[in-house]
């Protein structure tokens, strides 16, 4: 999307060098890295400079290509595999973009695996934008609903970054509110700061004051009181897990946007590529684990000096400990809808085999 | 309560002379100031060294008697009257405290003024510390009842600084906490941040520290994953005004944490002083209005560098407004009780006025 009146992706190739938003300096300044080496690659992963799971699988595609220029032989393919999955161990969408890529060039000649790859790093990025874009064109349409029935803006609030940062570009959650500016509709933005790693403040803030579309920054708390004076007309998220019955893993506060949304009757719906459902499991609050995160995100807060260095303050007694469930699970039944790839869907085991006949288990 | 093992109020005389802890100092520093001259304690009022309801009354009235002492005519009364009430205009208690000052001491020579007033002041600091401890042990009964029905630590969730340092002493949310701690049962506080001043992590979380009551900090977000998982067994906190049907008034947020229990069938419990009831309002959300408080609290936070210094940092672009509603009302039908210093009342008109039939309005 636009930073000022350039448009960018997240990860892009420039005068044959692939190029990264460094993350960790936004909002505060705006850096440009090259990756050069594997170990820049892996560095970028690994230290957060990319973050987001469909800019990580594509920047794991994109370090292996960078691999393939040094050394193409298997040895150098597997290493450079072995080297990018010990950067995010967890990460889902890196360990299936090492995996596309290392069967993809094992049946590539070493002499040709430094184009194939670079290739294949493309066409990764380009199926995630491919992606987006269709949310968000499935997502415009309760905006454009909205819009026709009420003056002034149409008031949406989205809690984290689920925007074109987390991915190649659109964004999932975001992916609506930038088609729908596109679209001319008048928008305006409620961006939870979402602590304790402040991603909306830090991250979503900044697209929507690059891009240019009208937003204010909230703390988490103050969704519920909008909500009930009437100022939020609906409520989109991301998700990094969905159950195949609806139920929503996503950020740390989600749960309680969406029983706020549902106390009020404000629409509640989750952006998100398919490939984010788990058709494995069913009740999300008894199967999904929580990934405790350490106390240090919630007692220290990062930001910037006045001096315009950017570090980090203690908020809290050192005698203090802190707990940091890193998500929580929104049970289906507070979902409106589930904005996928290829349209909306019920949060609900029927919904989404209605949708994903080809993928969801059968009842 | 305890500070390590003294005990504390949160303004008190020692030597003749009015002492208070300065707040803002917290939880970074222990700073005890004296107030000497009535500018000094219209200074601790103004810049927030001493907040919350009733200790801003406590403090007025011991202002005044300040005052007295360095001019005790009409005139002085007068003048220390306005000195104190343009402090913060809004303060209901300090409006209360100084009216009752001036009332008393009209009536008494101008020889005995100082002398009546540094009773008077104290009688009112006295009558809070009262009425604090009432509300502590009608609320320990909930506690006690959980207490017996489980193993382990009672887990009780607060948000915002409902503590003895917003009173004299013992605080209203806080009262049955350190009330059940005293009794001996055992307890775990779970303590929200509470963005954007951060008073549960700045004080809250100072308190239960320095009286030695176990406790974690928590994210605003992270309250509602916690009842899911059974983590909390009761919620306790403040409120600014509660109204004749038992709506609540509290910080931003609280009305998120309500929904959150009702979902989890986790009793949410208000404790307040009756005065702080407002009879003629009914309908909370139509009749309260909610004050709007700077962005800045929002965009930047106050917390120490790892020198030790005391700062603020920007947490979000420059470019991006923020709005910072400072309460919020939760509905009475989330409210499994009003905790009041003659019992807990159920949040109704029915219940208020069972328990205040002097003061309720007639039906």
């Amino acid at each position: 999307m636009k930073v000022g009146s350039e448009h960018y992706r997240s990860i892009w190739v420039e005068d044959g060098t692939v190029r990264i938003i460094d993350q960790t300096r936004l909002p505060h300044e705006f850096v440009v890295r090259t990756l050069d080496t594997l170990d820049e690659a892996a560095v970028a992963i690994r230290d957060m400079q990319v973050r987001g799971a469909p800019l990580i699988g594509a920047t794991a595609a994109y370090g292996i290509a960078i691999a393939m220029r040094a050394d193409a032989s298997d040895a150098g393919l597997a290493g450079a595999v072995e080297t990018l999955m010990a950067t995010r161990p967890t990460a889902v969408n890196l360990r299936w973009a090492l995996e596309d890529m290392a069967a993809h060039l094992r049946e590539v000649a070493p002499s040709a695996r430094a184009e194939a790859a670079i290739a294949r790093a493309a066409a990764i990025a380009d199926e995630d934008v491919a992606i987006n874009t269709a949310i968000g064109v499935h997502g415009l349409a309760p905006i454009r609903d909205i819009a026709a029935r009420k003056r002034g803006p149409v008031n949406v609030l989205t809690h984290c970054n689920a925007g074109w940062l987390a991915t190649v570009d659109w964004g999932t959650a975001t992916s609506p509110i930038y088609q729908a500016h596109q679209a001319g509709i008048p928008l305006h933005v409620w961006v939870d700061e979402t602590r304790p790693r402040n991603q909306g403040a830090h991250l979503t803030a900044w697209e929507m004051a690059s891009h240019g579309i009208p937003h204010t920054l909230i703390v988490d708390n103050a969704g519920g009181h909008l909500m009930q004076q009437g100022a939020v007309d609906l409520v989109i998220v991301g998700t990094d897990r969905t159950t195949a019955h609806g139920d929503v893993c996503n950020k740390i506060g989600t749960y309680l946007k969406a029983l706020a949304a549902h106390d009020n009757g404000v629409p509640f719906y989750v952006a998100l590529p398919s490939p984010t459902i788990d058709w494995r499991v069913r009740d999300g609050l008894a199967e999904i684990p929580i990934e405790e995160r350490s106390g240090d995100e919630v007692s220290l807060v990062q930001g910037k000096l006045i001096d315009g260095s950017i570090t980090r303050l203690r908020i809290s007694p050192e005698a203090t400990p802190a707990a940091n469930p890193a998500f929580d699970v929104t049970p289906a039944r507070f979902v409106t809808g589930l904005i996928t790839e290829r349209g909306i869907a019920p949060a609900s085991a029927a919904g989404l085999a209605a949708l994903f006949p080809d993928k969801a288990p059968q009842p």
